[in-house]
C-alpha cells in the first residue's frame, strides 16, 4: 500500500495507473461500512484508491470539526489490512490551494433534509470530491447508501461535471442490532447505543406496514416515529419521504422514494434512512 | 468556418484538433470589442471557437433575457469575415442536459458589485462557462475586461478548476467617443448615448487625479460621480473602488484596484471600470 501525502506524490504514483481505478472517499476513523466500500472497489476496478480527509468546509461554525476522530495510523492498518493500493493523505493545501474560492452545489437536491440544518454542508462536500475527482480522475467512485442525500447529490454533480465517472452507491453497513455505522457512533455510550436502536426498529416497522399495503406517507412517518418517541432521548430533527429525483416530499409511496431521518441523541447527530420504493439511480 | 450546432456536432469538429485551441464564449450581437478577442485569441492559438448562446441561468427573473438581442445571421457574418474557425451555437439542452442540476460559484468575488444587485448573476456566468470548458476543452480562453468582476470570477474558477487552461482578459473596446461597447448599447437612444459619455468623462477625471497624486478613494469617486451627476437621467447603481485580489473595497489606492460603476440609463444597465492601479492578474 502506497500512502502518498501531497498532491505531486500523488500524480507520481498515478502515473502508470492501470485502466480502472476505483476511489473511496473518506473522512478517516475507518469501520467496517468503509471497508466494504474498498472491498466493492476491488471486486471492479483494478486499483483502489481511498483518500482519508477531515474537509473543514463541509461543517459548521457549531458542528464537530475539532472533535471529529482522527486515528491515521489505525486506519493505515486496516486499509492494509484489505489491500488497498493506494491511500491519499492531503494537507489542507492540497485539496485548497491558495486563493481558491470555488464552491460547487446542487440546489435543488441540497436545500432540504440535511441541506437545510446544515446550510453550506453539502456545497462543501460537493467541492471537496469534485476536487478529488480532478486531482484522481478515477474511473469508478463508491458512496454509502447510509447518507443517501449525499450520494443523491454527488451521483447528480458527478452526472454534470464528470459524466464519465461511475458513481456508484453501497448498502448501508450495520452493527449487529442494526445501527447504521458511522464514525460519529464513537461518540456514543452504552446507554445510548441501546436507545440508538430505536431509529433501526422504526425504519423496519414503517417498510414493513409499507409492504402491507400502506403507501400512505405521513402513516409510514407515524409508525416510524411511534417507536422512536419511545426514547425520549432522541430529538428528531426531520423524519420524511421523498422521492429520490428531486427530493420533493411525497403524499403516496408511488415512485421510488426513502424515509429520511436525522434527529439528536445528547450532542451526537445521527442519520439514517429507508428506501421503500428502489430506483435505477441507486444500482 | 464550420457553425456547430450541438454537442455532438462540436465533439466532432474538435476531433483533430490542433495543439491549442482559443476560445471565445459569448452571448450573440457581436460587436467589435467581441472582434477584438477573436482577433487576440488567432495571435496566439492555431485554431479559434466561438460560442454564441444566451444563458438563460445568469439573467434575473426581471432582467432581459427575453428582449436581449439575438441576430445570428448577422453574428455568422461577422466571424467569417473574421476567418473564425468554428462557432458554436448550442441548443439549451447541449449546454445543461436533462436533470442538470448543479451550480458553479466563487463566493467571495461574486457577492459584490454587480453580484449584489443581480443575484444568482455569476453563479449562472460561472456555471455556463464552466460547461462550456468542459465540453470544448480549450487551451486558452479571452475575455473583455469591460466586464472586470466577471474576468476576475471566472479567472478564479478556471485556476481552481481548469487549471491547465490559460484565462486572457483583453482591454475594453470603445466607441470612438468612449462608451464601452456592449451589446445592451443597442437599446439606447441617440439622447441616451450622448449621455452615457458622463461615465468616461468621470473615468477619465478619477484616473487623471490619480496619476496627479490623490489616493484616496472617497476623493477619487467623489470626482467620478461629480461628472455623472452632471446628467440626471442616470441613475447609479454604485461606484466603488475595490482591490483585485478579494474585490474588497479600499480607502486607500495602493495596491491593485479599480473604480467599478454600474448604472441605469432609463431601463437600460451599463457597467464600466478603470484600472487605476494595474495588477498581473489582467496580463
Amino acid at each position: 500500500m502506497q500512502i502518498l501525502k501531497s498532491e505531486a506524490e500523488l500524480k507520481r504514483a498515478l502515473e502508470n495507473k492501470k485502466t480502472s481505478l476505483g476511489f473511496v472517499p473518506t473522512m478517516g476513523a475507518l469501520h467496517q461500512g468503509h471497508l466494504s466500500l474498498v472491498e466493492k472497489a476491488q471486486q471492479s476496478t483494478d486499483q483502489v484508491i481511498v483518500s482519508i480527509f477531515v474537509n473543514p468546509l463541509q461543517f459548521g461554525p457549531k458542528e464537530d470539526f475539532q472533535k471529529y476522530p482522527r486515528v491515521l495510523e489505525k486506519d493505515f492498518a486496516l486499509l492494509e489490512k484489505q489491500k488497498t493500493d493506494f491511500v491519499f493523505v492531503p494537507r489542507v493545501e492540497d485539496v485548497y490551494p491558495q486563493g481558491w474560492k470555488t464552491k460547487i452545489n446542487v440546489h435543488d437536491l441540497a436545500n432540504v433534509l440535511c441541506g437545510k440544518f446544515r446550510p453550506g454542508h453539502f456545497e462543501g462536500v460537493c467541492t471537496v470530491v469534485a476536487r478529488f475527482f480532478q486531482l484522481i480522475e478515477p474511473s469508478h467512485a463508491y458512496f454509502g447508501l447510509k447518507d443517501l442525500q449525499q450520494f443523491l447529490v454527488l451521483q447528480q454533480m458527478a452526472r454534470d461535471l464528470f459524466p464519465r465517472l461511475k458513481v456508484i452507491g453501497c448498502e448501508t453497513f450495520r452493527e449487529v442490532e442494526g445501527l447504521a455505522m458511522s464514525s460519529r457512533n464513537q461518540y456514543l455510550d452504552a446507554k445510548q447505543k441501546e436507545e440508538s436502536l430505536a431509529i433501526f426498529r422504526g425504519l423496519n416497522k414503517a417498510e414493513q406496514i409499507y409492504k402491507q399495503g400502506t403507501l400512505d406517507s405521513s402513516e409510514l412517518i407515524k409508525v416510524f416515529l411511534q417507536e422512536i418517541e419511545k426514547v425520549q432521548s432522541i430529538e428528531v430533527q426531520y423524519a420524511e419521504i421523498r422521492e429520490l429525483e428531486n427530493l420533493e416530499l411525497i403524499e403516496q409511496v408511488n415512485l421510488p422514494s426513502a424515509l429520511f431521518f436525522a434527529g439528536f441523541l445528547g450532542s451526537t447527530r445521527l442519520i439514517d434512512n429507508r428506501i421503500l420504493h428502489a430506483s435505477e439511480k441507486l444500482l
